[in-house]
């Protein structure tokens, strides 16, 4: 980012020194801490994984975050208490019967140090064999379990047999991955079930007595509650990862918790509900009825739980900020549950704007990002930052820029920065650059503060099978998801003047659309962003041609609506006017057709293409094929528009795209919202304050005429450059 | 084709200069008949669609074929007994309703010159109405039919409605075709239905009246029976040929022939059997029981009404045989009933080897070839073959590439041309070489009938829904099938020195297996070739896997054995060590690898990629991959052995590339069959004869070594090159 010098119409820069911001402190780095503090305008100062302040830094006047993991570091307890600590159901590999006799050792394949065997009887009367190739149970008397060994008797020959078992989680995972990718040698940190009776007086004791012996914390960041997100290790490091799900509840069972389950729901689970023929049951895809009762069960649990923590803490007269991420599962910020924990705050990493609208939407009062790249020598993709080779403020201005045209949108109250301060020494260019983004959010929080931005009058809902308890995420950060269309959508609105919902399957059919002038569904076949077996639903589809029909607007990309036993693949085929060819076409001529102008700027580079699609009217019109597959199209449907898109790849020209896209379907122009000519230029007007806010995505300089209610200018905008223009 | 000087060890190719080949002769063109019969050694003189056959020609001595296509050319009769014509279900284009009531006109969209509304009260009964939004069926008391328009009441808002009727075929589609296509001014022909009792009596009477009529004719060439493939024209230059199988049943209906279907089956079919909510049921795709029922019924009906016309040609002391194209649908050469109809001769149009394979393995006396390209001023494609800008030589011998090698494993007795003899003057390069053709064939014709080739001891069985009765052919032409992968292989096969079957799933049911070492299986998910909703059962899956277990090999191209609702989309994953990802392995991570060098040659052009194909064991070797996705992986499996294609696409190399990997499953080496150094070159050893015949598949000059049980020899070929060695 390039900095300029103020010219006329610009607020200075210095009314925005101070405040909203977070350091990492270190002891040992006390004088360090305190510049830095200066530096970047920092009202907090915080410890890290792995770093501790010390009195010096405790009593320099600012407020004090203290980092713990709740259920974490304390290995005599688990060491006393084995069946304190968590579980998981785990699948065997199928073996295949070539005798009437089988023996499968479960563990097989797994990660020793991640894993063991739990054959207690309780955790037994949960454990299956199943019959794989016939897709049945095999009835428990005809196996059994001894030495780390199931044997299989009776078997139909040449069918595949595994095993679902519990095993204890005897690693807690974060601490795994930071030891076997680091090569520590420390002891391997435990973690404890907040379910069993014993361990749970323990937890709150230990906090109470924590909160005691730390008077100096103003706020208690919890890093963050019980159960991590899903990582299965193997044995073999050439499959070490297995699998790895951000948003699963597979890692919160037990015994307990599936009695105390059946107890309340009057139906029992079983660990099928859970394996699901080995394939587990990943957030990408749609859950059971059973799956989702159980999700609800953990929610419940898991809020009851977090807010006698927040009480404690409370009582001691301190704040409780959570930080979301890690062991995350059931305190979903936009779940059903989350405020009644009482948090004072919330705390987000973010990569991407769609992060930042995650957490500012939270009903707590301090929403807080922290930002990236982690002061850290290297980053979580292994490659180098704050070592050799490593360009800190390169990573931290490609994730500002996408941070800070949702923060235009929807404001946080603080930002901060976590990890080793001493890093920072000698990266000039990333601590000047820090200093920059924390002015300008700032300046930007206190446009907010005056008055929202103008929007235009489009109201989008993104609509998937979770609906608003997966709002703007997938499951976990963009680079983990960004194999899945519908991201790379959400992260293009996060910066756009437009009302944002997420919406299930049900709310549409419980009325939803009322409210919706644009409905996205992007996804692929069978996922839960798509929505898979929902599209059986002949209720769902008919209410959405009746919402199109008389005039509403449908964006889908790559597989929308997509199910197959139907008379088409795309459910709403007839709204779009092109389906899918799995094969069912076969024979079947396409209708040809002449690439049409379109009636709206669109990216080429953006547009993806989804191999099979097919116009299936002779009124769709084709604005791009790609290797003579349609890959956009607008189908007028009664008094509606639909446009559908093979694929669609974050940038600031898709980001565009889709507004225009967006203003296209609802007949919406002119510059209420503020607007720049040049497409990698965005703009936001404050109309209380009449500052048009202006933010070039380009990585040169763009000269571009912006405009908004109160005039406009052509002005030369620097690389990167924000500009808060006085009007 | 560049022609040699006669070498040592080599047959004076001057014995093979006459006889087994049909020359379409041309009145008005008698004298170039006649040098042209002398010229390609022609002993048989046949009209053609277009062309008589004068006096001064049917009496010089040659044998004569008289062309007739039986249900066509009865305008007359059609005229009077309109009911007497063909018919076919349709199905209308969807519409919404948007109120209450729907108009529905069924025809729409429909080219009316090739069909009018049956609305006769026999055909109304079989008239449907559906919601295809909810799928079902509307009840009859609902809708009603008046002046060209269906009237549905009572409509669910916002679903989509359908019309299924019947009706009347009015232009025969062969015809249809080329009057359209050529812009013809003809009257248009129509086409009688042999179900019907006066067309039937009347169609007998025609042919005793046309065989007493032509007493020169010693063959009647029937050109073909009575059912056309499924050819649907719409109204809109845009979407002209809706729908093209050629291997459907769809045109073989009426209410005559479903009453029958019901009088003897005991269940009536119903629209919807044909109609499949729109989608028809193609023949790449897996019938339902009620189809496969109807087809068995058609398939007797037509040997039975063709047996009645072969008895009356037979009794007026002709021949009778059929052109396998066209109108053929219900007597294809490898079905059950084929042989009870006593044809005398098969004549089979060939581009490719699979259909020279396919002609000669049919149960007939007599076995003809008609090559291409057809003597008409442009082929199918509508590129110029014989006028401005044609090269019939290049077609021809590109053909005869793909013939040649087929012919080298199993011959057949005759081959000839077609069309518009006149075409051929002044192009001397198409008359020479398809004169060298014609001794190249009877030449290899003369091997075969003093003994059969050396064959490798492999049995390879490709296995598919329909089995033998669709053997080497998928539905029609390669070029109309390419899409398909099976064609390719099947292709690969036709000129192998190996045993090629072809079974159904339910023959392995039934212990196929046993006379089968390479098992194939190559298709797309959900299609009849890789099978559907057939890997749902755990009798087949599991035979497979005793199969390989036991020593077995399995091929797979694309998407074998894929069906959803499964531990794996591959039904035999376990047994290829890979599976394919629709998205079912969200958050799983698929095995690294390191790609292996291969123990086969293979040919990196001619295998494919499917996407989402990923190793699903440690075990699993990839010898290929394509854009970081496993290509060609080899799997060994218990004591057998499994080879993944993700495709597969016909060339010389390709086919060198099949017949390696078939000898490495089994583990056969040496040169019993023949075999030359050179990829491009292909061998056949008649032992019988001590001749190997060497085929150069290559543009370019070769040299090569070739080797047979009798020796070894180091050679240099001309291009294309067709060389026989006495040894």
């Amino acid at each position: 980012m390039t900095r300029r010098n103020k010219t006329k119409g610009e607020t200075d820069m210095n009314d925005y020194s101070r405040g909203g911001f977070t350091l990492p402190g270190e002891a040992g780095y006390e004088k360090l801490t305190l510049e830095m503090a200066e530096k970047w305008g920092a009202d907090v100062i915080r410890d890290s994984d792995g770093t501790k302040l010390s009195d010096e830094i405790t009593r320099a006047g600012y407020r004090i975050y203290s980092t713990i993991c709740i259920i974490r570091e304390h290995n005599a307890f688990a060491q006393l208490h084995p069946d304190a600590q968590q579980q998981s159901f785990l699948c065997s590999k199928p073996l295949i019967a070539s005798s009437d006799t089988l023996e499968i050792r479960p563990m097989e394949g797994y990660f020793a140090e991640q894993f063991e065997v739990n054959d207690s009887p309780e955790a037994m009367e949960y454990w299956q064999v199943w019959d794989r190739t016939a897709n049945t149970l095999v009835s428990p008397e005809k196996w059994s379990y001894s030495a780390g060994a199931v044997t299989v008797e009776g078997c139909e020959p040449f069918h595949r047999y595994s095993v679902s078992f519990l095993a204890w989680r005897v690693w807690e995972e974060i601490n795994m991955y930071n030891h076997t990718t680091n090569h520590w040698t420390s002891e391997h940190l435990r973690q404890l079930d907040p379910r069993h009776p014993l361990a749970w007086e323990y937890l709150k004791k230990w906090l109470k007595d924590w909160c005691e012996s730390n008077p100096q914390t103003d706020v208690v960041r919890l890093t963050s509650l019980f159960y991590n997100f899903v990582w299965i290790f193997g044995d073999d490091m050439r499959l070490r990862s297995r699998f790895v799900d951000w948003a699963s509840y597979d890692f919160t069972v037990s015994p307990a918790a599936l009695k105390a389950f059946e107890a309340e729901y009057g139906y029992a689970l079983t660990a099928e509900d859970f394996i699901n023929k080995g394939l587990l049951q990943a957030t990408h895809r749609p859950p059971t009825k059973a799956k989702k009762d159980y999700m609800d069960f953990i929610q419940r649990f898991v809020a009851e739980k977090a807010k006698e923590l927040v009480d404690i803490i409370h009582a001691y007269g301190k704040q409780a900020y959570v930080f979301y991420d890690d062991s995350w599962v059931g305190m979903e910020p936009c779940g059903k549950y989350f405020p009644s924990i009482g948090f004072d705050g919330l705390i987000k990493c973010v990569f991407s704007g769609f992060e930042c609208r995650l957490c500012a939407r939270a009903k707590v009062e301090t929403h807080e990002l922290r930002f990236h790249p982690y002061l850290f020598p290297v980053g979580l993709g292994g490659l180098p930052t704050f070592s050799e080779g490593g360009r800190p403020e390169k990573d931290a201005l490609s994730y500002w820029m996408h941070v800070r045209r949702a923060l235009a949108r929807q404001t946080v109250q603080r930002i901060g920065l976590g990890g080793y301060l001493h890093l920072t020494i000698g990266q000039d260019k990333f601590n000047d650059l820090i200093a920059d983004m924390a002015r300008e959010f700032r300046h930007i929080k206190a446009l907010h503060e005056e008055g929202e931005p103008a929007a235009l009058p489009i109201r989008v809902a993104v609509m998937h099978y979770w609906g608003p308890l997966r709002s703007w995420t997938l499951s976990g950060h963009f680079h983990e998801t960004d194999n899945n269309v519908l991201i790379h959508i959400n992260e293009a609105l996060s910066g756009h003047p437009v009302d944002v919902s997420f919406i299930s399957f049900d709310d549409v059919k419980q009325g939803a659309l009322k409210d919706v002038d644009v409905l996205i569904n992007a996804g692929r076949e069978g996922d839960a962003w798509s929505g898979g077996d929902v599209w059986k639903d002949s209720g769902l589809v008919s209410e959405i041609t009746r919402f199109v029909y008389e005039g509403g607007s449908l964006i889908g990309a790559g597989e929308p609506s997509a199910v197959q036993g139907g008379d088409t693949l795309f459910a709403l085929s007839h709204v779009f006017g092109v389906d899918m060819d799995k094969g069912q076409y076969a024979c079947h001529t396409p209708w040809t057709y002449e690439t049409q102008p379109s009636p709206f700027i669109f990216a080429e580079e953006a547009i993806g293409k989804t191999e099979g699609i097919r116009v299936t009217s002779p009124d769709t019109l084709v604005l791009l094929e790609k290797d003579s597959v349609p890959a956009l199209t607008l189908n007028c449907f009664g008094k509606g528009r639909a446009i559908y898109m093979g694929g669609f790849t974050y940038s600031p020209e898709a980001a565009n795209m889709l507004l225009e896209m967006l203003k296209y379907l609802r007949g919406v122009e002119g510059t209420a919202a503020g607007k720049a000519d040049d497409p990698l230029v965005e703009c936001a007007w404050f109309p209380k304050n009449r500052v048009l806010l202006v933010m070039n995505n380009a990585e040169t300089p763009v000269k571009t005429r912006v405009s908004c209610p109160a005039g406009s200018e052509e002005i030369t905008l620097e690389p990167f450059e924000t500009r808060f223009m006085e009007l």
